[in-house]
This record gives C-alpha cells, structure tokens and sequence, in this order.
C-alpha cells in the first residue's frame, strides 16, 4: 500500500535527504514538499542530486493540503506553532526539528529560551528512536526524531547506563561534527575558507542537546561540542567512570545484549586495520550507528563511541526508520545502503 | 537467474566498489575474491562498509576456479599474462585495468613501456563504454573498461568530434581527479599531507589516457592531468575550437541527441544555482556521468564538461552497467543509486 | 623613514592579508583602516590572526585622511568612482581592484558591464607587476594590481609569448582557484558543505580576467576557470601551441632569461618528488609565483604552470612588493617569508 | 654572536620545520642536517618550501661532527641511545623525541614498551616547556621538548592544577590533531582517501602523553585522542571538574596570573565573531598556544581549551623558544610569525 506523504520545510539539507529517501520509498508516494523562500521552484534546483528523479516542485507552507502522513524539517520553533494543525491534516506527523524532544516543558525556556505554546502535546510525542521506543512508534501520531548529537551520545551511553555501573557524576560527552549539521543557514562562520580545516569548540558547555541525552539516559551529561573538518558525520565520545571497573569482555556482552538485533546498529572495535573504532566517514549516505567502546582501567574509565550521518541516522535517515515501523513495513526498507569506502 | 562471479584483485579501491556493487546485485553471487596479499582475511578488513554484509574471505590469484564470470582489478600489466587463462576459466571477462583498452598493439609500447604478450586478443576486445558499443558489449567476451579520465573525456568530445565541427588540431584536455584514483598503493605523494589541498598537475603531458582519448574521438588530445582534494571523483575540461562557430542551442541538440536515451549521462548546463556545470561532488557511489558545455564564441571555442566518480562510472559502476548489458538484464541493475547532497 | 598608510576596505580578506603585512612592514605605519560594515569594531574581530598585534579599530570611509599611500582592497567598481579623491589625498594609491587594471575604456563595459566614469586616469594607471614594469611602478601614483588568475597566467604565458613562438590561435588557460578568492561575501556557493571537494567549473568562458592577459600578452586567450578544494591557492594550466616546437632545454633557456633575477619566481620544474611541478598548496602566505613548463612535443604544445597564494602575490604581497619599489626600498621587505611544508 | 647547530633527523616534518626556523633565525647557521635516508640529497628535495634558501644537503648520522647546538628530531627510541655521544660533542642538545621527557624511568617500559638505557640523564634532562620552566631552561645541556598534546594539554590544565580547584578524580582530556602529527612515515591510515574527513580515535585510551600531562599538573589523566582533518594543529579540550565551583570571571583571574606575560600564550574567549575559542586553524606556522576556556556550572565543570600548531609550539618552534633561551637571546628571536586568515 502507497502512503502520500508531504514534507514541510523540504529545502534545506535534512529535507532533502528526506526527499532523496522518500522518492525511492517503494511504500511512499510524495504530494508536497513546501519552502516558502523556493516556491514555484523544481526541488532539484535545492537538491542537485535529484536531477531527473522527480517533476516536483516546492509550494508554500500554507498550501499544504492532507496526507497521510507529513515529514517536518522546518528551524526549531515553527513546528511548536503549527504542530495542532498538523496533526489534523494527516495521521502521523515525523517532526524532525527540536519541538517536541523534551517531555518536560520547563526545559524549553532554558533549553530554547521560549515557552512551550503546547505543552498539552509534549506527552504525546514520541521519541523517534526505534533502539529504545521500538513498540511505543508502531502506534504513535507525533514522532520526534532526536537530534543527530544526542542520537550518537545516547546510543553510545545507554547501554553502560542501564547496566547500572555508571558513577553518580557527570558524564563528559566531547561531540564532533561536520558542516552539513548547520544547515543550509549556516551563516558567515560556515563559509568554506573559515570552516574549513577547523576543530571549533563552538559550544564548549550548554549545547542543547544535553537535555535530550539527560533525559534518555537519566545521567547528568556534561557536553562539548565541535566543529571539524567534514561535510558529514558526527562522532560522540563519551567517557564515564564506572564503578566497580569493566572490563572489554563485559562492555562486548553489554553492548551486544543491547543492540544483537539492531539493524542499523553495528559494533565495532577491532584490533587491526584502519577503522578500528566507529568512524563517521564511512558511514555518509547510511542509516547505521556505529557504536563502539574502549576500557581505560588505569582511571576507571569506559569510552564509548557513536558515529554516524548527520543527516541519516541522525535526521532523515531515523526518521524514516520510525515511519516503516509506523506504518508497518520492513525497518529497513528505503533505507538499504551500504556507504561507500573511501570516501 | 543468478550469476557466479568472482574478483580478482579485490583488496583495492575498485575491487572494493565492484564488491560493494555485486554484493547487492540481485543476479549475482559473488563466489570468490582473490588477493594475494590480504589472502585469508575477511573482505570488510579492506572495505570497512562491507561489514555485516558478507561472510567472503580473499583467496590467493591461484586458488580461482570458473565462475560464469570475472571482473579483474588488478593493476596494469597483470591481466596481459593471463588472459588467455581467464578467458578459459568464465565465459566473461570484465577487465577493469588498462591492458586491453588499445586496439593497436604498437600503442602498448609507447604508454605502456612494454609489448603486448597477447596481441591477437585485442581486436576480441569491446572498449566497455555502453554509449559507444551498447551493441558489441551483449555479445563480448572480454570487455576492457575504459579509464576514468578516458571515460570523462570521451563523453563530454564524442558528440562534438562526430559533429565535424572540431578544428583539425589538439583538442586540449585539462582533467582534475581526487585521490582514490591514485589506488591504495599511492606512496608518499598520496600521504594526507602532501595531497590535501594541492592542485597538482602530475602529467602535466604525456598521460596513457591520451591514447584511449584520440582512439575514440579520431582527433589529436593534449591531455594534462591534475590532482586535486576530494577522495572521488574526475572532471574532464575538453577545450575544442571549432569551425564554423556552434552556438548553445546548437551544443544542446547534439549533445541530446547523443545522450537523450542514455540512462546514466545527464545533460548539466544552468543559468542559476551552485551547480550549473557538471560537478563530481554529488556523484560520489552514483554511475552518473553529468554532461556539460559552454560556448566561447570569441575564441570560437566550446569548452564541454564531464564529472564522473572514478570508482564508479569510471570503474566498477561502468563494468558492472557493461555486465548488465551482457547478460540481458536491465542497464541500471544494481546501480539505482543517486547521490548526496551535500556531502 | 616611515609612511604612513591607510588602508581602504580593510575588513575583506584580501585587506586583512594587507594589514599582516604592513603592521610588519619595517618602513610602514599603518594610520587608518576603513570598512563601513565594522566601524568602531577593532581590526583583530575580522582577522583573528592579527589578534594582540595592533590596537586599531575600523573606521568609516568616509573618516578617511591624508597618508603617504593608501591601499584599496574594496569591490570592483568603487574605486573607479572614488579615485580622483583618492589621488588627491595621498601620493600613492595602490588599487587591488580590478578598476584600473585595462587601459582600454571600451572593455569596462565588455567585461565589467559599466562605462568607465574616468577614462582619463586609464593612461596614469600603471600595472602593478615588477616583473613586467619595474621602472614605471617607481614613479606611479596610481599602481593596479592586477588580478589573481591573471598574474598567474601572464607570469607564465609571458616568456614564450616574447620568445614568439605562440602560433596564431587561443592560448587555453585553465585555472584553479580557493575558495578565498572568492572573498568574504561568497554567497550560497561558497557554504562549506556546498564548497567544499568541489572541481567547479564556475566560469567555463568569459571570465573577467581574460582581458588582462590578453592585454599583456598580446595574444588571444581563452580561459576557464575552476573552484577547487583549497583556502588559498591559483595554479594557471597554460596550454599554447608552438611552432616551430620548442623542446624543454629551450624552456629553460626562455624562462631562466625572463626570470633569473626576479626575487619572487621560481622555476620549478623536476623530475623527482613530490612538489616536480609549481604547486600553489607550499606557497599560502608566501609571496612566490612558482612557474614551471613542459614540453608536449607530440601535439607541438607547450605547457606553462604557475602557481601562487591569491591574496599574497595575487593581491596584497604584490600591492607590497610594488609599494617597496615606489618607496625605494628593497622589494622584499616585508615579504620575507618562507612558506610552510606540510600545510 | 652566531651558533652553529646541526639538525638530526632532518628529512621528516619536524625537521623541516626545524629548518625553516633556523635557516632565517639571525643568531644561528646551519652546518649538517643528518638522515641516513636521504643522504646526499638536497634539503629542499625533502622540504620544497625550502627550494633557493639553502645549498645544504643532508649527510649519514655517522657524519656528524661537533657543534654548539643539536636539535634531534629521530623517532622514538633512538635518542636514548645516542644521547651521551651526542651530549659530548655539543653544548647543548634539544631534544624532539619522547626520549627524556618523562623523569621516571619505570614509565618508559609502561608507554614506550621498553627500559631506558640511560636513566642516569632522565634527571639532567629539563622539559622544554618554558612557561614551565623558564629559568631552568637557561642552563640546560639536556632540553626535551614536550609532545604536541602533551603541551596543549599541560598550557590548558596547569593554570586550574595549580588553583587547586580541581576535584580529586579523572580529569577527561579530548585531544583533536592534524595529519602531520603522525609524521611521513605514517602507513597506510595516512593516505589521503582514508585519512581525509576523518574524525578518528585512534587512541581511545592509553596514549603516551598521558604520562607527560600527569607529571606536570600532579593530577590523574584520562586522555582520549582523534584524528581530524587538517594537516596541523592540536585542539586539546580539557573536562576538569571542579570544588568549589569557578565562574569565568575567577577564571580569567586564574588564565591571567598564570599567562599573562607570555609572548607566545594569548587568552581567547569571546562572545562574538567566529574564532571565539582557541582554534588551531589560524596558528599554523605560528609559535602561539591559545589558551581559552568555558565554566559550565550546571556540572561543575570547568572546560580548558588550548590550541596549538604540532610542529611548532608542539614541536620545532617551540624547541627554538627554548634554544633562545638557552642563548640568551630574546625568546621571540626567529619565531616572530603572526599566521594566517583565511588558510
């Protein structure tokens, strides 16, 4: 059975990785892809790489009609707005900006320096990770896709987390990541000759994303994040003290016992080669989540490891994952690519 | 119905992306993948985005047995010695190096520095470019891909050189390509600090494609090569001058008629946008090779663009559409793939 | 004895690249830098490089006082409006712009789509490369640098064009730039993830400079010009036709004659290493043009390389190099700078 | 007075940078550059910056004969042996290899996996870290120069270890290098398709500098390294808890009294612009370490960042700090470099 689908905010990098996924989708029929600033334009003219692919063109936001389901790639704050609306028009809404993250409203003032205008909703949306709400996605009507940071920092941190053996202190999460995770508005600190070959700490403490790894994992985080040299990918490492020391033989059976059956999450820590550890570069274009992990049982440390794409499983990539579950497909389906070496 | 196939020379680059792509396509099995030096060592020790997908370990050259057919990626030279074996041992052969792209034995000498041991099988030999030969591929024994600097190049001539109109003189080719087409055995000048960044002209004359270049377009080629930074890709500057002037309405109707029907050549040539001219960056893992040009009427020259990936349309994209086209199944099989953006 | 300089336009990266040099310049006193954008903003916020070195803020335009000389690093087109108030403000103005660069009026509207609004001072302009014009730069008021792309082109063309060996036919020249040369105010295109691995051919015909190459070779010339993965950097592939052929030991003879004295290019032509050819990526920050050549005898081509840092002997070291000429001091002062290897 | 100074080891990165220093440093002359790999040939075939500055070519290590100074820059493990016969032929040998820096014999076999043949000159030898160390540096015979990481990690914890604020735990130490770091020698990890865009953690746990960075701050070290792409640079960003809290006004309190009469340690932390925080991007080829940091007070979490340049405050230009100081000269002497922006 075909689904119409729409995406809301369809020009910037995330929509069109949602469109460069959903026009493949065998279950998947796009209707509408809106930006207001591109309107009456071919949705190639944003996305060169869907040259020849499809005759669509962008329309305006409020020329959104009903589908049955509705991708939202719009900047943090717009959603919060129309999220009622939304909702009426189609029955699932994937909302991949911030808005409906956090459970708690009183974090957004902190967080995003606004009041929540629907806090109502908040209990309704469900955190679009299938790694940890698998089942509570199947029937859900707001799913909100997390961010790509907090994606990496949880999927690395949970396992350790609820094996109980994380000590009551923060957790240092030091987060890198690449320039498509900007966006397309980046402004003139993502101009080529200034991002270029950079290690920016651009959110030293105070990133937004803590909130979300915090909540997910019920540890207080402490978080850094950087910019570096890459188009695609983010890396976390996370380093916790446990208590009493594990070593790699337990961290192999804890991570395995967490994500054996995961489809897009893949272990890795080898003793050779030159990918021993997660590594985001070849991961670009993939829905996986290389997760990864070392002992340090000099100072009682674990380091766990999450790579992955930015605009994959970090964004359009999950949230297409969470849609074939909603909709009952294959989890994979849509999303079966295997990244390319080198790259 | 489903083809055995094998690699031979499979621990590089383009033995890595023809088992990326023949691992995932739904006529083939790939049953064996030869390498002397990583013999008995799963294939994802090599190609780290081949993990989880396949239980194939490498075996040495020697240990192949028949399979219904072989592609070889082995460096320039290899395949001379043993083709008459190889041909003995599949029905197919798909030669991904540079020893039988030349009709003429006496060119081998020349940019090859050493005579052809097998010259009476270049002439069963069908350049495997489906845009020239589509035909003689179907029914080939032995098809020897083209390079990718070659490929570029005499996509972006053909049509202008079949046109008649190129001035009998050198047409100047000016190519740029990323590293990997420098092969994982690249030594010092391909080490991370000395390739990043440069704009290399490391054949600045001389370079071995020439030769496939000026045998397919019948016109004299003065190619330089230069290196630049991107991991994949080749951008072939053909500057032609021609006589009479051909303007861009013109350069439009022959360059679709030449490639309208073409499944993996696009036309590219914009008035807006960032991407106005063919460009190898969104092409990355695609088997896309975007046509362009531009009228100089002042020079009465016209200046054609071709962006390809190395790996794929300029390698194991282009051998595995060829193989497609000799064992009767749809071109595209295998190789739907479009491209990211950004990346 | 001590100048004072002002210089106009200063928040731009080719003014910053002025400021390193002349808050070093041994004979210099840097008095004023204007920008309309970050008046009253110190100079070290839009160059962090400069960061502790001076204590100068940005000033309006229109602040601006007498100075010994002043630099003019604003976008094409305002210093054509503003040089007779320029000129009678300080003894020597050197203009980085491309307004004063052809001394033919009729070409501003060819190539720069508006009328000259003061023919009259064309003639007064002279040229701003030593190489070509050392004497005259001694005793000029109005010195214009010229463009990137195109010092390159005729610091490599030039030699054989004199030697008169070019045949009657365009010169191709294809050129490869960073992205600095694009400026600060880059636009969309010149977004990271847009930008960067790119090989855009962003002027397949056209491009502004051809006019000064032609002007100071005399010959016709058709130019291409290409964005490449690099910050700084331009290396201009010179593709000319000879006749009768002149083999690389007559290269040496016209390049040493042409060059042997020049304190800021090098011939670099090898055949052994790493860097055999000119190579823009050793040059950031230096004030070399390296130029090489070689021989095609094949196709009765000659092909001349050169490479330099845009904002250093493409702009700013060469606007210094001259301003030591008209002050009477030694051309390198200021300019006494290595280069780093690796970088 | 001039000193005359050899250079061992003077074909890989950290001698050429060695000998871009001291080839214009006007208080010295250059009289061998040993390597046994490229004996006989010219400097500049190893260093092409170097191409028209000097007529040296290198000789074997047995050649050396007597000088005031030696910088050493051979891998590890071979200064220790060779150390008294260098220590008798000249008055004072700076040492860039991990050889001396640790005081404590039993942690060689520890990091290094192998005893120190010479522990009796562990105590002679001072660390070469002149914020540190100053005045003991002045009359060393023995400096050994501290690693890359290891600087930027001690410039950025140091100041806080010695406030006596930092709780009694693991301080986390993320360090982020470029692609000189691992030298030319640097195997198939180093090639430009696999090292480019890279976010590796090639060292998740038990990298060497750990033991340096714990010598000098007297606190207990978690160290974790990655790869990024850039060819130099050093990001280290230092997790330090803290009791009781430090707001930023203390901390620049602290930053300031430990720094700030350095030439070569400037204090950056700003709320506007792009280079907000230490960022080795705009330090290549400059001798500064910019120190920054961020108080996160949610978490009690102090975050130190310094940046620096591998192969100079990291190494050569740091090693020519200390030899000014060694000579008397004014510690700036030869390193007055203000770097570039963009690069």
């Amino acid at each position: 059975m075909t689904r119409q689908v729409a995406v809301v905010g369809g020009s910037g990098y995330v929509g069109g990785e949602l469109l460069r996924l959903l026009l493949r989708h065998p279950a998947v029929e796009v209707v509408q892809v809106t930006s207001d600033s591109m309107a009456g334009q071919p949705i190639a003219r944003a996305h060169p790489n869907l040259r020849k692919v499809s005759s669509l063109s962008f329309v305006r936001h409020q020329e959104i009609t009903s589908a049955d389901a509705v991708f939202v790639a719009t900047p943090h704050g717009e959603s919060m707005e129309r999220m009622p609306e939304l909702l009426k028009g189609s029955g699932v809404v994937v909302d991949l900006s911030a808005d409906f993250r956090l459970h708690d409203a009183a974090l957004y003032p902190l967080y995003y320096h606004r009041t929540h205008p629907h806090p109502e909703l908040l209990e309704r949306a469900v955190l679009g990770l299938p790694e940890l709400y698998r089942d509570r996605i199947r029937s859900a009507s707001l799913i909100a896709v997390p961010g790509c940071i907090a994606t990496a920092s949880i999927l690395a941190l949970r396992p350790l987390a609820r094996a109980g053996r994380v000590r009551a202190m923060p957790v240092v999460v030091d987060a890198k990541s690449g320039s498509s995770a900007s966006g397309r508005d980046a402004g003139p600190a993502g101009l080529h000759p200034e991002r270029s070959g950079v290690m920016r700490a651009y959110a030293p403490a105070g990133h937004r994303h803590t909130a979300e790894i915090e909540q997910e994992t019920g540890l207080s985080v402490a978080l850094s994040c950087h910019a570096v040299e890459a188009v695609r990918g983010v890396l976390a490492t996370v380093h916790a003290f446990v208590d009493p020391p594990v070593d790699e033989k337990e961290l192999w059976r804890i991570y395995r016992a967490a994500y054996g059956g995961e489809p897009f999450v893949r272990l890795v820590h080898e003793t050779t080669g030159i990918y021993r550890e997660p590594e985001p570069k070849i991961l670009a274009g993939t829905n996986y989540c290389d997760v990864g992990f070392a002992s340090d049982p000099r100072t009682n440390r674990v380091v766990a490891l999450a790579a992955l794409d930015n605009l994959m499983k970090g964004a359009a990539g999950n949230a297409v994952q969470c849609f074939n579950l909603r909709i009952g497909e294959a989890e994979t389906t849509g999303l079966d690519y295997l990244g390319l070496h080198p790259v």
